[in-house]
């Protein structure tokens, strides 16, 4: 793949300020209610406080304007992307048993895991209130339309977020490459990409619009980029990743990168593998994953994997072309079209 | 307080029916999928499945039909509430560490928290899709405001929810009649009971209606239900109460009883108390349970609780007359005129 130019990272950013500020007016304080601070509006407010990436957001804020839309008519669209978002990721740390999320502890590291909870529930709900708020200026079809397409991406998630919950608790290592991409479709891709750039079309082009045709694309993309997220927290740079690293092989993750693996281990390798994967991680120790770690390295497995997120890049950039045919030329869809090549740049 | 006649019940039952067949849709199987059935879908039907008393799904579609709109137009609403409820229980659940849930183990007694955390995060989105599907007859103005009630709902819920759950926590023992009435107020009557009456008008009555005069008769009669309810897990009988008794002392929860206890005790008494309370539940062990119920006791501190209940009850009763004052003589109108009543017969 080539080399990004400036656009993404300074795109990244300017949507970031206006997101945020966005996000800002649904994390309200508790003001003279010190209780409800404390115990819910604090903890609610922190994980967007962290800043990530902002790329969801920013893939629903360029198409919307790659197809013709105002920036400000799809800000709400946006800010409700990051919300649910933010909501998924503190209920994911707690499923997951994760220690660090953007570059500090966990919400239920700092505050246990009840609080934490239900502060993730709360964020969840409140996800649809830039829907539903007057400030929105969409129309009540587009609003009710967004708010169903919310609600596939509430279920597409959850379903992912099981099989993968599902395959760790019950040590599955019976998976293949497409096993790992069904996962990857449900618990990344719809609201990483796809909903992203469906949400941000439906806004431009209205209720009639077909947006079928975003999936591919989204697809293609969402997992080039978790297969590269997948392959930072093994050999990512701590400082700018935010997780611990090896993160996903003591949580017992099933990567295409461990898949690669079980079909390269000798039996004998396959046995030790097993039982790694058997223990819940409190019993897992740090010589047991660097073992893990160097069978993937001595297998290429990583190598493997990055190369199928290059394949999955590639088709991407030949979906993107197919599905933004009829948006003319502007910087929002130059955005978008380097979007495959930067999955692989970034480091965080 | 008097009996109520066999209305309230026979209501319950029936509506239990429609209700219970409108979630049915909505809580799919995933034929061929059987990692998504076992891993997610089991888990999402099984509270619903469990029946409970329906109270909340039966005050909306009773306030609707009392105010004149059919039924088949509230019950999309009605499922909505009933699938939130449920979606609130798992979590919950999880937080308040409980053991069991209408009469079986809690959710994730049976599958372990990620999944069982996961599945109630998907059930809450779920319950959303009722009064966005193409079967409601709902006009879209209408729908949006409904939707607007929930994003309200779930923020009192787990303000509620945040404030018992932080007073645990933190082992506080400051608490007085009116921070109780603050809790309950939030963490079951919007969802029990205000939203439900709410609802029910709005459908009838459209979206100009004046919905803020049930949020007294919402409030007293919740109270009343849940102090009741927080009687029962002291004193109930376990086979209809479908939880575990005691399972409040278990959990440290502020109940009015124990805030009652702790304004009669003595000073040696109040320490012994708060050394209990400080203990995490699994620390404590059923002798120490046993003192406190006979504390409770011996300081009528149970007879106090539900002395306020009773006044609560009457309170609800007063503000029915004047909240529904307009709506004709109907036996919808009569099955919630005898809720205040009734709140105090159920054993579950």
């Amino acid at each position: 793949m080539g080399v990004t130019s400036p656009l993404v990272s300074e795109t990244l950013r300017s949507y970031a300020n206006v997101v945020t500020d966005g996000m800002a007016r649904y994390l309200p304080g508790a003001l003279g209610q010190a209780d409800l601070q404390r115990y819910l509006y604090d903890l609610v407010a922190d994980y967007p406080r962290r800043l990530g990436k902002m790329m969801r957001s920013s893939i629903c804020l360029a198409t919307a304007q790659a197809f013709g839309a105002r920036l400000d008519i799809a800000v709400p669209a946006a800010v409700s992307i990051e919300l649910l978002h933010n909501s998924l990721l503190i209920h994911d740390d707690i499923e997951d048993e994760s220690d660090e999320r953007r570059g500090a502890p966990t919400l239920h590291k700092l505050h246990g895991l009840p609080l934490a909870l239900n502060a993730g529930s709360a964020l969840g709900l409140t996800s649809l209130s830039p829907l539903l708020g007057n400030g929105s200026r969409l129309s009540k079809r587009v609003a009710v339309r967004l708010l169903n397409e919310i609600t596939r991406v509430g279920r597409e998630s959850a379903e992912g977020q099981a099989l993968e919950l599902g395959w760790c608790r019950d040590n599955r290592l019976d998976l293949a490459e497409r096993d790992y991409l069904e996962l990857v479709l449900k618990k990344t891709c719809w609201l990483a990409t796809i909903h992203p750039v469906r949400a941000g079309a439906l806004i431009a082009l209205g209720v009639t619009a077909e947006l079928d045709r975003f999936v591919s694309f989204g697809f293609f993309l969402g997992a080039a980029f978790q297969i590269h997220d997948d392959v930072l927290n093994l050999v990512g740079d701590h400082e700018h990743y935010g997780k611990e690293l090896g993160g996903d092989l003591w949580e017992g993750k099933r990567t295409l990168i461990v898949i690669e693996l079980l079909s390269r281990a000798s039996p004998s390798q396959g046995r030790e593998l097993q039982r790694f994967f058997a223990k819940p991680r409190a019993e897992k120790n740090q010589a047991e994953v660097d073992d893990v770690l160097s069978l993937l390295h001595r297998h290429g497995a990583i190598e493997a994997a990055r190369d199928k997120a290059l394949a999955l890049a590639g088709a991407a950039q030949h979906e993107f072309e197919r599905a933004f045919a009829d948006a003319p030329t502007s910087r929002h869809k130059d955005f978008l079209s380097e979007l495959p090549t930067w999955v692989f740049e970034r480091n965080s």
